[in-house]
């Protein structure tokens, strides 16, 4: 069996997250405005496809703002560059318990919200891709609880396919894939599925290679996957997912950094993964043959 | 490097769990009698190990109730017949969300309590082993989350620390194994750790080869392991966990059939697993073996 | 994905080989009757598939004579056991190099022949299965050399295609696998293949898991494949093996013992990994089975 | 288990090789100053290490001329460029037999010598490093054997550990590697030794990184590696073996191409490694840290 490498490599930027990074670098996106110019500029550089957050334009807090999203979408729907438009739905999902003795009531930052809630924007801005984070985890740093139960994501990915957004199935752990493939087998997503295997998140799937080859062993030989690494990592898994046979996600929302003491803009991180891409002998592609393989359509927001 | 099996092996039994079998068998235990009947008969078959749920003697339903678990404790303990007592700690961590629109109020079958009443039965009964499932995630088939979060783990882990009881790490996923060697660097447990690696539980690792391996190979050398796989595959697994140089958990909890159309009585499982463990070309060790290995001592109860 | 271990397995008995274990072992069949009388023994503990070669009745040293194949053929056909019969190619590929500043001439042991001497006896015997030794290495302790170039095995191949015999190829390391997908594509051998995994014979693939597993992976789909180890690991090969998706190869020809301090029959091997793949939850398959998977048709010699 | 990719990576660049080549790319050097003069430029381009083979000068055929050896290794002595030399010790070791039906005698390219004369450049020019190929093999495309028994593996290592010449161990299968182990073990090479692991050489080791995970996973975990894949997969080699925590090798030995239809120089494959390396978050040192790192110390030629 020769090395299976993907030549037709798409890139994603993740391009602000909603980590509580904004303090951390200027680089940040949080305004509308500065999200999507922070996109454009990602997709100049060879991002295919932007991923999406939004954030409070004053502290730079994530948000559920319709309103935030609708001008982000129409920021970069109605620039001269083309890029897949792929929105998070992974808000609405979080619990903070109270303390170790006493887990109720939840404390401040809980956001558990309803399906449909959590959907809205989704079905306003009818972006090509939005995520769907396939599984229930205590997620990074944050004493917090990522919250997506199989019921909640039964009804949230008959949404989206129901409005005709393709999910791209985020899974932080091998559990999470195993998931998403069920979620397929009931009907709820169509196959072939598009999916984004999360390395290194703490406390989902660790990055080293065994793991992430596991992983990339259980994804259907039909669907697409792409793969990422956190954090100081996240160039090398450029290489790794490659050499897999995925595409590639890099971005602020997963790494602040460009070099040691230099901090990265979007578009930096995007043309370095570009440049490795290219120099392992793999193409960059871009958001039309993306939509083709991928079988998106674009749309104009309702 | 030469096939590293382990060639001395310890058999936990996990005799009854928390699940709703005990309407699928008869032979699934009840009351405390019938856990520790089975638990002795276990042991009598070869189990070193067993590892202990309490049940609602009238119902069979899951319980926390201490006396039940001191009834058990007692029972084994004051039998002619030494083995290693492990009691779950994995009860109080269930959350049943409303539906998905409405995720809060919680419904019924949700059992949060805090870490000092988690521990209680451990604190009070000082088994030589208590269990600690180490993350949080989408459990089996129900649509209810397991949930142990990071600041749960740190203060349950601390307690047994100091009561002297061995934690048996339970990771269901990748990521549970990673947080199980945080609360290792972070001097919550002591090192070498037992971890037991469960594949196969929906919605966490599968249990294909190559995820079992991943996890394997992110156990530390110096750790001691076993490994158990669900359902239909539990005397698959006892091969899989042997050869991967781990040991071997069966039992009513996690399989129900001895053959197709049979119903086991838990001493079955054993005498089976310890049939092809020693067929593999392994020894099956006994209790005060295991005591050695991983460093416990036997106690009187409180 | 769930474990994909195989649950109709067949046993093949390798009965006697080509190495120096006459002297190591009473068990070690050297004339045709009582290698017959070996593998028919073997046929009846559950080995759907004999693997014979002939030594010299007096010494035991290997033979490539043809009345001794025809002799263990006829007698095994004649018996009132059915079983498949799979006789070695493997002779006759013998090079034993002078010394480390003379390589030439050769030493004694040296056995290189001609394609069509080294099949003769496959073309008048007609077994059902005959092996196919996919490469060139130094092999086990000896220094002497298995020498099959890719010329030599596409004679051969080509030789046993036309006879109608199967080839079982024999990959002692991962690139006699890649040779033999080669061939595959070549045309010289049918598809789908069968192949024999040889894990632990020094100096080809040692016999740890990853290894293993990485083999296995690169088996394709839909061809059959078999693995056994060498040695003290046979029987946890049994169990790798299975556990992969494969079926067993157990016998003299790849170890001696039973037990510490006990040697072993064939019948008695085959007895015990018949015992840990029921256990296991497989089900053991006779030849009758085997040729409907396998393709074969059972035929009297010429 | 964060991932152990490495941070510190040297690059070999062989510069020429023995395949015939030399008739496919004006930039395959020949005479031992378009070999020097290649070398250095290679090293100027960031390559620690240069792997060189001789040619005849006229027709370029692979030679074994001690005299050509010695201008190779004075012209790169004496440069003002510092780097780490490593000459092969491969040749001398081919077979190419007669036909398929009458092996012997061998036919023209047959170049079988002793263990003296194998290793006689080495012991005159004293590079710093040697290759020692570490089995025997059906080698590449040619229907020819590359032999190295045990016998002669141990006799030319033996010479190379008295020379006080690190052994590069080209390990072109898993049991060359493991064959390696037993060198060490044996006292014949010491320890930590340095290994090459040669992927998707035909009849070696696939280049699929299920078996290069296998192979890392069997390098004892004090000693140095470094791998390549063959070919158009070069590039993606780098990157895969840095991942896994190796050193790097590129030229023209291996790889013709920079890209589709432009012919590379080493100092051009040189060049786009050290770019991938940099890119990834790692640092490409040079031949001071790689003589520190392996134990190295440069000396002048007898």
């Amino acid at each position: 069996m020769p090395l299976t490498m993907n030549r037709e490599v798409f890139i994603t930027c993740a391009v602000t997250g909603s980590g509580a990074t904004q303090d951390r670098s200027p680089h940040v996106p949080r305004s509308p405005q500065q999200i999507a110019e922070s996109a454009i500029a990602a997709a100049k550089a060879g991002a295919a496809v932007v991923h999406c957050h939004v954030r409070d334009p004053e502290t730079g807090k994530p948000s559920r703002d319709l309103a935030l999203y609708r001008e982000v979408t129409e920021r970069i729907r109605d620039s001269n560059t083309d890029v897949v438009l792929n929105l998070t739905a992974g808000m609405g999902g979080d619990i903070v318990f109270g303390d170790v003795e006493n887990p109720f009531p939840t404390r401040e930052g809980t956001d558990m919200v309803g399906a449909t809630e959590r959907v809205a924007h989704v079905a306003q801005c009818l972006p090509e891709i939005c995520t769907l984070d396939c599984g229930t985890m205590n997620f990074a740093e944050a004493d917090y609880v990522m919250t997506n139960t199989p019921g909640m994501l039964t009804a949230m990915g008959s949404m989206m396919t129901k409005l005709g957004v393709k999910p791209e199935i985020e899974a932080f752990d091998t559990g999470h894939l195993w998931y998403a493939k069920q979620l397929v087998a009931d009907g709820v997503l169509e196959s072939p599925a598009l999916v984004q295997l999360c390395m290194g998140v703490p406390w989902g799937a660790p990055d080293d290679l065994n793991t992430f080859m596991a992983m990339v062993n259980n994804v259907p030989e039909d669907w697409h996957f792409s793969g990422f690494g956190l954090g100081r990592n996240q160039m090398a898994y450029v290489a790794a997912s490659v050499l897999a046979g995925g595409n590639v996600r890099v971005g602020l929302e997963d790494n602040l950094w460009l070099d040691k003491g230099v901090l990265a803009e979007n578009w930096q991180l995007v043309e370095r993964a570009g440049s490795i891409i290219e120099n392992m002998g793999a193409r960059v592609i871009g958001p039309a043959e993306v939509r083709e393989k991928l079988g998106l359509s674009k749309r104009a927001p309702k």
